[in-house]
């Protein structure tokens, strides 16, 4: 193999027919694929069938104050629950609130009190226009929720070691922009870790608005699949050296943990932030279901207990995500159309091919049976100025058909890329 | 006994002194009982926890269209769950959107939503002042629910088979009225049902503001505790055919069928508003708890099943509501002071002492031990204009404790009455 762009033109004339036969003939198998979201296989979700065993009759109902979790009542968790994620995001218990299945709704819920409600100051609402700030490429979902409440969404570039602060601090002069959405740690979809500098970067902002909230999405905070696992510093200390103690809400869940139909999900917050979110759960809700918070403080037991347990998972999964970097490396390690991140966590891997190229691929490993994120979610709005991203979930199929996948994954690459230098001849 | 206000001043006083003696004896018990929420007690919940175990191994986590419970999807219930609450609440399943273990939460996120993004129309946040009717005495999370966003409530009186329609027709020609709140079944605390004619007025409405809608919270919708069976009119065929198809989002739970910190909660609407809801939904979450809605849809099969079951909550449930009401009538019914509700379902009794008394009676249960919802929380704002109602919650203590709590209620209030009735001669 060679480096395409070195190729004469009647080379590439060759390699494209070559390819396009292969492509033909990966249509035939009738193929259907999904390397699109983030998924655990069934294979994960079975290593955890014992923790609905964890609550039944014998083993009661009942949290470690006696207070029965059948019944109505304890808005922000039980206290074993509570301590289990103060643990894992390493803050005190109190600074914690356990809430349903979804921190996706968490996040959901909090940008829709900083609309009505404000974040210490005038309802986001009544503030006219209002910007996020959105690291990118970054997960779709995040940008959902902004696009949904017409937050205007300004795209910052990501480095390897998190988002470029210096444009990070620029904007925030603005007093318009009111918040961050990132993903710290195995981030969506890079699987990059911000590095101590970055952390303490973003911990000493000094935004121009006053009501600026970060949503720092630990989602992936426990979830190594390599054994050099990446460290990230818990920026509430640095929050609070710097006056910032209610710049940020944390959030993470258990959904790759245990079941994403059925886990839970925690917030950390300051003391403030936690009032006031307490304000409006005590209008919103009686309480979450305490029955699943006892099931899993029951099966982990502690912070231990879930790392414990994160390693079948990466026993799992790591077997997957190698299966598609050597597919990678194999097929497009040579030919110079194409770079991608190899992630120590987490639950994706990063493919940037040639500028305006990415929707193309997308778009011929679809009619070949293969669905991957489309190409451009990884952007605000769904656009990827430059066309180049897209977003790999190893983590459903099983390894022989994610191996067919990644194979016509990068044959799609390869073609794409061939006859785009050929149109560029 | 005697009718009070026929009592000489001499008689009053010395009733006063006798009734005195007695709430002190009553004091020395140190008691200490909860009338105060209309949660299920500890026996009705134990009939609930087979449930827990019908989703395992043997049984499997898949949906009846195969669809894994335990992974992420499925947006708006799984179809077993969507068809149990069509046939609660006879719609069809495609009006039917499933959520997670609060129907409260359901109803707090509609409000959110009218809030920043409108019923239809312009969001009621960039409307200026707005307006909900309140029928009271009424649910206070409810009232809550409008305090916490700043809508105006009108307290709308209830009359024998529900709100006041002439004051409603009234208030809704009023654009800045916006909607309103009701229990149509077994309403709380009074524990009516809406007659055929109040439902048909209803359904008839022609509000002037477009975006006017109806929170239906049907939460007794199966909740009977005696023979006679209350029926409540289906709204929904009534509103279409008064072009209203739009104006009713109707709510329930099986929080008092099931486990109230456990249970599954669901919307019925128009499809319209289903695919308005949807719409944020998909931005909200990835979907709600399955493995329980799996739970539920399994354990009861179908509405006959829910309602075979509810006659085992009845025969718990009927006996604490019968010593209630005994006795309210061995100790206040020839006294002329109070009147109450003997309902044929729901959570509560709703007590009626003389003006201007209740907030007394409440407070001297208390301190002898005796905590009832605070009174004026059945009236927007906390506030009761007569401050005569009192709500009672017979379901959570056990029956003889029961008996007890109500002895010393009614003592409390012979006691403030005779009280106020001195005072006034």
């Amino acid at each position: 193999m060679a480096v395409y762009e070195k190729m004469s033109a009647a080379e590439l004339v060759a390699l494209e027919k070559e390819l396009s036969k292969e492509y033909e003939s990966f249509k035939a198998k009738n193929l259907k694929l999904d390397m699109s979201r983030g998924k655990p296989g069934a294979d994960q979700l079975d290593i955890t069938n014992e923790l609905l065993n964890s609550v039944n009759e014998q083993s009661g109902y009942r949290d470690e104050t006696g207070f029965d979790c059948r019944n109505y009542g304890v808005l922000d968790g039980i206290p074993e629950c509570k301590r289990l994620f103060a643990e894992i995001l390493e803050v005190e218990p109190k600074n914690i609130i356990v809430g349903g299945n979804s921190s996706l709704n968490m996040m959901f819920d909090y940008i829709a009190q900083c609309m009505t409600h404000g974040a210490g100051a005038e309802p986001w609402c009544k503030q006219g226009e209002i910007k996020f700030l959105c690291p990118a490429p970054g997960y779709d979902r995040h940008f959902g929720i902004l696009e949904y409440f017409g937050i205007e969404m300004i795209t910052v570039p990501m480095k390897e070691d998190g988002p470029d602060m210096d444009i990070i601090e620029e904007n925030v002069k603005d007093p318009s922009v009111k918040g961050m959405f990132c993903v710290p740690k195995y981030s969506n979809p890079e699987g990059k870790t911000f590095s101590d500098e970055v952390v303490k970067r973003i911990a000493a902002l000094k935004p121009a608005a006053k009501d600026f909230r970060v949503m720092w999405d630990n989602a992936y905070c426990v979830h190594h699949i390599s054994e050099n696992h990446d460290e990230l510093l818990n920026i509430f200390p640095l929050c609070r050296e710097n006056n910032n103690s209610d710049m940020v809400i944390e959030f993470t869940s258990t959904s790759k943990i245990t079941f994403p139909g059925a886990g839970v999900a925690a917030l950390a917050a300051s003391d403030n932030n936690i009032a006031m979110i307490k304000k409006r759960m005590s209008m919103q809700t009686i309480g979450y279901d305490k029955l699943n918070q006892l099931r899993h403080a029951r099966y982990f037991k502690d912070v231990n207990g879930v790392n414990e347990y994160m390693k079948r998972h990466a026993a799992i999964l790591a077997p997957k995500f190698q299966a598609v970097l050597d597919c990678l490396e194999n097929n497009l390690g040579q030919t110079g159309v194409a770079k991608w991140t190899k992630p120590n966590g987490g639950y994706f891997i990063s493919l940037d091919v040639m500028d305006g190229c990415a929707k193309e691929v997308a778009a011929l490993c679809s009619q070949a049976g293969v669905n991957l994120t489309p190409a451009g979610a990884t952007y605000p709005y769904g656009n990827d100025p430059k066309d180049c991203n897209i977003r790999i979930a190893p983590s459903y199929p099983p390894v022989d058909e994610l191996k067919l996948a990644a194979e016509l994954l990068c044959l799609c690459v390869k073609l794409v890329s061939v006859r785009k230098l050929i149109e560029e001849n």
